[in-house]
């Protein structure tokens, strides 16, 4: 690879998803080719903050003639790490975890599911997006024979911090936590917490922002 | 109120949610003071950053004599309208409408779940946190009478286009929604897009990089 991905200022790597994401839709919409200007319009970002942040990877395009919308999505998926098909496990089969199961896109992004774990009774052995729920007990000896490279956490609060303790332990790479926790050990693996409550708190914050303007 | 909040930077009120979950964890955690410097450990950011934060509503403390954690996390309560008693409704009880009609954490926020709506038939009739999931066709008398504040949308993307355009029509003032949508439609309330996956993608892009980091 041409650039060097600790280089990246980590504001562009996060825009990073969303580029992916509207690369996908112009794909399906049968779009092959875009200009950084059409870009900008659909995203709501300026054309030069575009170029300036393809870049980064090399640029992509040729002046004048606009973005390949495959060639583009294509690298960003490869800096994204989307193409080395990483594995993931569930751990926690309740509603959340159910629903990431079958949250079709994370297989269109490249990520395998391989296992899903609970400690619930009622839940093991039942068949969610194909797969059986296996007792949290043969985590250890599935992490040694399969070693998935991403757990996800749907687990409440009180149980996080153990198991995210026992992944670690057991080699995993990343960890994707939707529980609240404050992490008080040192892990040494990425580690992106979901606050899904962050995300209504803004949208509270706008709306009362808009009652007050409008009390005015 | 003393601030204003249209002059406070949209930077600033992103970090509120994050104060307000660390001011709760604190708060539950029997602590009823804490010094910008202790703060500033815990979460991972600067004291003289949280010391300007605070300064746009009003600076919340004494010099030297630290932070009153109660009453820094109401007055961020208030700035993020969490004390205006927002009600609630789900449109989707799948999997993820399920797991969030159960989310906790959004009645300790403040919000209130007034009704959730579906129209699947073998969905409808159930109860799920104490409410009975209601046919979506009577969505429309329901807003009327009851006059919801937020609509939390967990559907199929093919569906979320039409039931945000209603939800619009009906006078909702926020909508909180969780299926991929690029709108095309000028709606004139508060939007949050929740986009799981992007957040997954930033953790693969970590995962990446670690991974050449360590191959060199």
């Amino acid at each position: 690879m041409a650039y060097e991905k600790k280089d990246v200022p980590i504001i562009v790597v996060k825009r990073l998803p969303r580029y992916y994401r509207y690369l996908s839709d112009l794909l399906n919409q049968g779009v092959t080719r875009i200009s950084s200007s059409a870009l900008s319009k659909k995203m709501g970002v300026t054309a030069s903050q575009i170029r300036q942040d393809f870049n980064y990877f090399g640029g992509f395009g040729q002046q004048g003639y606009g973005y390949s919308v495959e060639r583009l999505r294509d690298e960003i998926a490869d800096i994204l790490g989307l193409k080395n098909g990483y594995k993931t496990i569930i751990i926690g089969a309740g509603n959340l975890g159910h629903a990431l199961a079958n949250h079709t896109n994370f297989k269109k992004r490249g990520f395998t599911l391989i296992g899903i774990f609970d400690n619930n009774p009622d839940l093991i052995g039942k068949t969610i997006a194909e797969i059986e729920v296996m007792d949290i007990k043969k985590l250890e000896s599935f992490m040694k024979s399969e070693k998935p490279d991403i757990a996800i956490l749907s687990l409440p609060k009180s149980a996080v911090r153990d198991v995210a303790m026992e992944v670690y332990r057991l080699g995993i790479k990343g960890i994707w936590n939707f529980s609240y926790w404050d992490p008080d050990i040192s892990i040494d693996v990425p580690l992106e917490n979901v606050h899904l409550s962050d995300s209504l708190m803004t949208l509270s914050y706008n709306i009362a922002k808009k009652e007050e303007r409008a009390d005015k």
